[in-house]
C-alpha cells in the first residue's frame, strides 16, 4: 500500500464499476474510498466485483472523499460533477471528471448543454489522452472526453492538424447499450433493443459540440444504438485535399499514434468492436480513394474502457509520471 | 365487416400489441375497440402497427367495451383482470384472459399467488387449446395459459394420461425477456441482460402451481431467462414406466396431435426457437434411453404467440366454432 | 387451388424459404413446385417450414419447373441465375429473379460486378415496386432490387426527381447478419458477429453500381454487419436545395409515398429496425437543418421481406394485377 | 524474462488466443514459442492480439516447441493432443492440455469417447483445480477439465464427497457458442443461432463420462445453445439426504471454498454469466427446499477462461509453486 491515494464517486454505474475494477488491481493506486453517486443511495454490493475489490461502496459524503483521497475519479452525471468539482478544486485533491460537465470551453455552448455548469477558477485539461500529453501531466482538473468524441477525435485530428481535411464531414456511429447507462427506461430495454438498431440526437447530441470545438470544424454527427452491450464503432466520411496520397495518410497516421501504446492502426484490414471490447485499444483503420479524395475511416473502442474508465486511468498515469500502461494491460 | 365484434383491453403491452396484430387480420373478427391498460393511460401511437390497424388505442372504459364488443380479450396485469372479469361477465361478453388471474380452481393456491381474484359465479375453461377443445366451445370464460405451462403441459399430459411417469419431474426452461414485459427495470434492461443468462424463481414462480393444478403431479420448475427476445424452450427430464418403448412414446404423441395443426412432432430432431418464433407451432422433440427409463423432452414456442395472444385467439376460433387456424397461417 | 402456377427456384436458402412461406398463404397463388439452387443439392426438410408448406423440395430441374410454373421466383446465386434466366425467357414463363444478375443495364458495369450475366433479348424491369408499378404490370423479367438499394432508393428518390439534391451523398446501412446468406463462414461465424460491428466493402460493393444507376448520382456507400438477425437501417446524409423547407420535403414524401400499403413515412419519429422486422413494410424518417440545408434521412426495412422476397411477392401482385397487398398482410 | 519458458500448440484458436492473452501478461511465464495447430498452417495475425503479445504465430514445428519451451500448453484438437502428448512427455516439457484426450482414466470409457488416445506412460493429473491442488503440484501432465464438467464438479463434488447426495442428478447446462470453437458450420452460424436457444448431446455428450468419472455416479446431462458468445450456467437438481439443512449446506461450501480465490460463493443469490465473463471465477448459488430435501444448485463461468485457458494458467501457478492468481487478477 504504497501508491497515490484516489477516491471514486459514483462507483456503482457502468463507468464506476469499470474504474474500481482497473484501479484495484493498479500497480500505483490505493483506492481508500469508493462511494456511490448520492448521499442517498443505499450500498449496494456489485456481485460483479466480489473477489476483485474488497471494500465496501459508500454513501456519497464530500468530508470523507477529500479526507482519503489525494486524487478523485468522478463518474457522476453531469448535474453532480458540475456541483462537486469547484468545492473539490477548493480542497485540493487532483480531479478526473468523466462527466461532460467541464468539457466544453465555450461559455454559450456550455450555457446550451451543460446549464449546471459554473465556471471554474482553475485550467481544465481535455483529457484525450494521446493528443494532450503536455497538458495532462500538471493538471489539477481533467475533463474526460466522451466516449463518441473519443472515437471521432483520434482518427480525425491528425487530419485536421495536417490541414488535409475539406468539405463535409460525416461521423456515424453505432454504440452498444451500455453507453446509455444503468438507469433502465424503455429506450434501453432489452426488448426494445435486441434485434434493433436506432438513430438518435439527429442535430441534437452534445457531443457534437465537443467533437467540434476539438475539432475546430462542423461536423454531422449521429449516434446509433446497436444490439450489443459494450463498443462503438465509428464511421467517418471526408474529403481529403486534391493529390494527398494513401502513403501520405499512412505516414501521418504513424507519426500520430506510432508509438502510442493504446492506439492500433489497421489501415484496410477495417476494425472491429470484438476486437477491442474489454480493452483500452482504440483501433482506427481507414480507405481513400484517390481518384476522389473520399476518406472513410473506421475507428473502434470500448466505451466503457478507452470511452471512459480507461481513458481516465490512462491520464491518471499520465498526470502521476507513472508509466501510461500501468493498470491497463 | 361482418365478423364478431372483438374488443381488446391492455392493447399496448407485448401480447395485447400481438393480439391487435393477429385479429387485425382474422378473417372473422372485427376489432371495434383496442384500449389501454388503464382509465389514465395516455393513448399511445403504436409504430409497429401503423398500416395493420388502422383504429386509435383509447383509454380503458368498460361501458365502451361492453358496448362495443361480444367477445372481450384481456391482456392486462393480474389485478386488473381479477378486478375486471366479474363485471364483464355480468355484463354479457364472452371473456379470453391473458392474464394468470383465473387460472388457479384451487381457492388456497389462488389465495397464495393471486390473493386480488375472487370467485366467480361462471366455470372458467382452462385455454390449452389441444388439451381442452370441448370445455372451450362453450366457454364463457377461458383463461388462457402461462407460457410456461403451455411449454411444459403439451409434452407432458400425453404421458401422465397414459400413466408412464414415474419419479421426479424436472422442468428447466428458457425464456426470452419479452416474456417480462413492457415495463422497464434492471432485470429487463439491456445491458443487464445481452451476454448472460440467469435463473429465477426457483421453489416459488407461480407458474409451478397451475403445471402441476393441471398435470396433477408434483415437479420441479426453473425458469432462466436467456438473450434473446421470442421464445422459450423448455427441456424436461422425467423416467418412463420400465418397458416403455421408443414407438410407444412416439404413438403416443401421433395420437395426441396428429391431427393438431398447430403441434410439430420433431421426435429426435430436437426443435429449436428460431423454427416457431412469431408463429403460433408448439414443437415437440423427445430422446428416451430405453436401458434406463429416462426421458428428455423438449419443447419450443414463441412466448407471445402460441404462449399468449395466438393461443388466445386459437381459442377464440373453437370458442366461436371456426376454423382453428384462422386468422394464425 | 385456383392461382397462378408458381415455382421457386433456390427455396432452401433464407431468402427462398421466406418466398415459400409468403407465397403458401397467397390467396392468389399455387406453390406447383419448390426446388434446391442445384440438381445435386440433396432434398432438405425445412424445419421451420413444416405445417406451413406441406410439398416437398426437389432437386433443381429445368423441365419439371417450367412444365409446372407460369411464373417463376428465383433466389440463386447470381452465377445461377445468370446461366439460367435466358433459357426460363426462352421456354415461356415469367420471371421474377431476386439476384443482382441482372439488375445494371450498363454493360460496361455488368461486366465488372456480374461478369458471368449475358445480354438478355427481353427488356428487365427493375422491380422497386412503389417507383416502377407502370413497367412491373407488362414485365416478363423482374429484377428484384437489393436489400440495400431497396433502403437507400425509397428514401432518396423522390428527392432526386424533384431536384432537391445537392453535394454529396453518404449512406451509412447496418444490415443484419441474414443478408449474407446461410453459407457458415468465419464472418458470419456467431462468435464473431456477436457483440461486434464491422464496415465492409468501402469503394468496392456491387449495390453502390446499382443505387447509382436508379439514382442517376455518385454516391458514397459503406454497408455494416451488426449483430442481429433480420432487417437493415440505413442512414443517409446529403444537403438539400437553399430555401427548401421541412414542409416542402414532408410534401414531397406525402406524394411519393402517401397512398403506398408499405412505405410508412415517420417523419421526425425515425424509424427502428424492430418496428419493421418480419413485415414487408420500408419506413422511412428525416430530419432537415434549415439553416445548413443538411438533411439526415432515416429508413428502415426487412432484408429478406421488403428486401427479397416480400418485394418479390409485391411485384408478383403487381405483375398478376393482383391486390398489392395480396399474401403481405 | 526471468520467468518459466512456456509455449503454446494452438494458439489461434479460441482458447488459444485466451492463453496467449493471459500469459502474455503473467509476471512468471515467458511465451518463448506460440504455434499454430498443423504444420500446414498459414501463419495468421490475431487482431484482437496486437500490442498484446509482440510475438509471431508460427507453425506448428514439435522440435522449436520442445526447444523452446520447459512448459507446454496444448489448445489443439483431441486427436492432435493424443498424437502429441506421448512424444511430448518422452522429450521432456511438462504438459498442461487442454483437450479431452487424456481426460478419462477408464480404458473403455477412452475408447469409446476418445479412440486415437493411447496409454501414456506417466499418471496424468485431474486440473479442477481447487479440488485436486495436490495433485497438481507434481504433475508431469495435467488434462484439464472441460467446461461443462467444470461447471458441474465444483457445485458437485463437495456435496457427494459428504455423501449428502441422493436419487437422480440432473445436469442442464446453458453455453455460449464459443464453446462450439473457430471452426464455422451451420450449427454455429450467427443467423441459426440469434434469437435462438436450442438442445444438443442428449444422451451422448463425452463430457458426461467425464463428470460420472470425477463424481462417481451416474448423472443426466443436457447441453444448451445459447445466443451469446462467452459464458456457462449450470442448473443442477438434485436431492439431498431428509434432514439436511440450508446452514449445513452453506457450511459444507464454506469449507470447500471459502479460501479459494476464484470460487465465489453466492447462496441465496443466484449467479449470472455477467458477472462471470472475461474472468477466472467459478460463482455458485444454490436453492435448498427442506421439506422435500430438493436442491438447485446454480454455477456460472466463463467457458474460455476458467472452463478452459484461465484454469490452465491457474494449473500451471499450483504446479509452479506461484500464487495461484498469477497473471487471473
Amino acid at each position: 500500500m504504497s501508491g497515490v491515494r484516489v477516491g471514486i464517486a459514483g462507483a456503482t454505474g457502468y463507468g464506476g464499476q469499470e474504474l474500481l475494477r482497473l484501479l484495484a488491481r493498479h500497480p500505483h493506486a490505493d483506492v481508500t474510498v469508493a462511494m456511490a453517486s448520492s448521499t442517498s443511495d443505499r450500498v449496494r454490493s456489485l456481485p460483479a466485483l466480489t473477489g476483485v475489490w474488497s471494500g465496501t461502496i459508500t454513501p456519497f459524503a464530500i468530508d470523507e472523499l477529500t479526507a482519503a483521497a489525494d486524487l478523485v475519479f468522478l463518474a457522476l452525471p453531469e448535474s453532480a460533477s458540475a456541483a462537486l468539482v469547484p468545492n473539490l478544486v477548493e480542497r485540493g485533491p487532483r480531479v478526473l471528471d468523466l462527466s461532460g460537465a467541464f468539457r466544453l470551453r465555450d461559455a454559450a455552448a456550455r450555457a446550451r448543454w451543460y446549464p449546471q455548469t459554473p465556471e471554474l477558477a482553475l485550467p481544465v485539461a481535455y483529457g484525450l489522452t494521446e493528443r494532450r500529453r503536455d497538458a495532462l501531466r500538471e493538471a489539477r482538473v481533467v475533463a474526460c472526453p466522451g466516449c463518441y468524441p473519443t472515437s471521432a477525435l483520434l482518427p480525425l485530428e491528425p487530419l485536421a492538424a495536417a490541414g488535409l481535411l475539406e468539405g463535409d464531414i460525416v461521423i456515424d456511429a453505432k454504440s452498444g447499450i451500455s453507453g446509455a447507462g444503468k438507469t433502465p427506461s424503455e429506450r434501453t430495454h432489452f426488448s426494445e433493443r435486441h434485434g434493433s438498431v436506432a438513430a438518435y440526437g439527429v442535430f441534437g447530441h452534445r457531443h457534437t459540440a465537443e467533437i467540434e470545438q476539438e475539432l475546430g470544424r462542423p461536423v454531422t454527427f449521429v449516434p446509433h444504438l446497436v444490439p450489443l452491450d459494450r463498443g462503438i464503432l465509428t464511421t467517418i466520411y471526408a474529403r481529403v485535399r486534391a493529390g494527398t496520397t494513401a502513403a501520405a495518410v499512412a505516414e501521418l497516421f504513424e507519426q500520430a499514434y506510432g508509438g502510442a501504446p493504446f492506439v492500433r492502426l489497421r489501415e484496410g484490414a477495417l476494425p472491429e468492436i470484438k476486437h477491442v471490447a474489454h480493452t483500452n485499444f482504440c483501433d482506427i483503420g481507414w480507405k481513400l480513394d484517390t481518384d476522389s479524395g473520399r476518406l472513410v475511416l473506421v475507428s473502434c473502442l470500448d466505451n466503457l474502457v478507452k470511452g471512459a474508465a480507461g481513458q481516465a486511468v490512462q491520464n491518471f498515469n499520465i498526470a502521476c509520471g507513472f508509466d501510461e500502461r500501468a493498470g491497463l494491460v
